[in-house]
């Protein structure tokens, strides 16, 4: 049964989930010249190159037989890993961390284990959409509670769960960036966090803390993670090595209770992430390395970042309502005078200089007149002229009364 | 709504895929002092640490910038690989490849895109079961047809074809793997490959192909692949860097046409595979340097063979009837006098050496009086000694009379 052109027919054998192609998002680069201040990547000054050529050199020399067969995760990054939540508060160990390609991976995992097609998935408003993708994909509904300055307010998040348990629908997952959120920077306070964890306890909702960016504040450190608070088991926490050593890496990894973790394993369908690049992290991270790693980049973001917010007081002044976060990728703004992120976004790319609006972070396409600025890539001089360009652009739609 | 123990109760959370937890397997240690033919591990003296190391050093010291950031998996490595099964005479490109967590985690996107509860999945008798897994977790009916000296015989597959069809069941999909077989190390002839091709574009089915062992010869290279002779497109071809390379970096890929291709990548939830390692492996193995060490691997595994042959010839005589394998990494043997491959691995593990029963390679139980032995990790002198406790293990146990 091969078609005219002589080529078997696929149409009939794909699966009912993969029988319509979708096109599967990626990074697209930035026009040549153009300053970037889209995507929440790493300070690539700061990559410990020496420190992973070492790390390499060491593992490969001491231990390639091993790092170099089959095997699983090394299970001393595993350690590694519930040493350092162990640290920060969070009752963790070994059979409560599985390692992931990226925590996007560890999402998606969660995505499958939890999710019927229709069950309902709370997730804020703005939030970050990659996370929210996997659970669109598992079918679920999307309830999109609206944050505030400090993040998810327990009483809204209340009200909804109210409303959707009235309705029959109740709602089964709450996806949360508590720290430091992607896009808007915001740190929930420690009342807010022990409120919603009586919410969830009393709700039956499983609560999914995205804790990307909880070790890279600029001054204080933040109050402790939901998942360090929980005593009930609601949380699933999810980590990465992105911000903290390198995205290329791409190791994430979820910290969850053991009978979570063992069903995530089951839908990893590629094993474990093998031993080489497991054991290489560790032996870069272990011995200090990489807290005294962390504590660089927390200066390097916090200049950076104090660079973005003084070059905005200059260029934009209040054309951008926004406030300063205290750690994080990002400055999260609202368009003064009318001005539309669409609108901003061309001319900017016309002076070269480009963002993410921020009805890219909503899911019901709210967040026309918002813009999200990532401070994390750039060096300095190409943020204060990158904001000098987007200062041009805004005056120039403003003046165009867009 | 917590138990009694005060921790939120999960059971009504899970969805329906995973309410029920299994347990995922992984590769258990041989006990200390045993020698291990089990695994197809590869040969660990034959890794190429140095140039690894080098590579990284390069890739770091050149590309860190891109290399540890977000990104793809490098396209470099794509082309690389394009262009390696383009010099096997398969008409690949870049948009042709999709590269994986090991081979494995393309056969689970494969069984994602492909099959529906209830789909007939052929396999050959006896055959990989980690891949077989994946057909069974996405809830396929799986038929084995059993393969004899060269492998699937194209009559039998052609009757089996034939009578699903008649019983309103027709088969999907067909894993085969037709050069250097895991376990049985056939080799299936030109003439039976044409054959396979013709049924498989008459009777709709497509066919998946793993080709792990392809280049790992000890003498002649092999046939054309399926792939190679393919013009109806129903070939999906799996390879892996894991014999040619290291396990440990698990990289595999699937070359299949660009619509199937387009679908796996829906399925690869945590994106590509990012910058880092692939770049480092696209080092390593440029410029010809993949293809020396895959000439020097040629050489290991032929003389560990030879070395296994003739200590099987020494120790076993007709107590294992096998056929000498033209490559790979198995010896697949069928024990005379009665004596159980069960029976067989206590008193060789008791002995210090084991082997995988070959009733591990049947998904329908067949096999007791099989096994396989891999000499493809062991050093010679191991070899050896392996076979020599093998040797007299199994004449205790046809002495025993079991």
């Amino acid at each position: 049964m091969t078609t005219s052109t002589g080529m078997l027919n696929l149409d009939g054998l794909y699966a009912a989930r993969a029988r319509e192609a979708r096109v599967v998002g990626h990074w697209p680069d930035a026009a040549e010249g153009t300053i970037s201040l889209a995507y929440g990547f790493a300070a690539p000054e700061k990559f410990p190159t020496d420190g992973l050529i070492a790390a390499t050199t060491e593992v490969l020399a001491e231990d390639a037989a091993r790092a170099l067969n089959y095997g699983p995760t090394y299970p001393g990054l595993i350690q590694l890993i519930a040493g350092r939540l162990q640290a920060r508060g969070i009752e963790s160990s070994a059979e409560r961390v599985l390692v992931t390609h990226g925590s996007s991976q560890a999402i998606g995992l969660l995505a499958q284990v939890f999710l019927d097609p229709g069950d309902v998935v709370i997730i804020e408003g703005p939030t970050f959409l990659g996370a929210v993708n996997s659970f669109r994909e598992a079918g679920a509904r999307l309830v999109t509670v609206n944050i505030d300055e400090h993040g998810l307010d327990p009483a809204v998040l209340e009200a909804t769960l109210e409303a959707l348990q009235r309705a029959g629908t109740p709602a089964k997952l709450l996806y949360t960036i508590p720290t430091f959120h992607n896009p808007s920077g915001t740190l929930m306070p420690p009342e807010r966090r022990a409120r919603l964890l009586a919410l969830a306890a009393a709700h039956n909702l499983l609560i999914l803390e995205d804790d990307a960016y909880g070790e890279l504040y600029f001054d204080a450190p933040p109050p402790p993670s939901l998942a360090a608070l929980d005593r009930a088991g609601v949380v699933v926490y999810i980590g990465t090595f992105s911000k903290i050593l390198a995205p290329g890496v791409r190791i994430g990894f979820a910290h969850a209770r053991p009978e979570i973790i063992q069903r995530l394993v089951m839908f990893k369908i590629e094993g474990g992430n093998g031993p080489y690049l497991t054991r290489v992290v560790e032996r870069y991270c272990a011995d200090g390395r990489l807290d005294e790693h962390i504590t660089g980049l927390r200066q390097v973001y916090r200049q950076k970042a104090h660079v973005m917010f003084d070059a905005l007081e200059r260029e934009l002044g209040d054309m951008l309502q926004y406030r300063k976060p205290d750690g994080g990728f990002f400055v999260w703004g609202r368009l003064g005078y009318g001005i539309s992120a669409q609108a901003l976004l061309h001319a900017s790319q016309r002076l070269g200089v480009t963002f993410v609006p921020g009805s890219g972070f909503y899911a019901d396409g709210q967040g026309g007149d918002t813009i999200r600025l990532a401070f994390s890539l750039q060096a300095e001089p190409a943020i204060v002229e990158g904001i000098r360009r987007l200062g041009m652009a805004a005056r120039q739609v403003r003046a165009a009364g867009a």
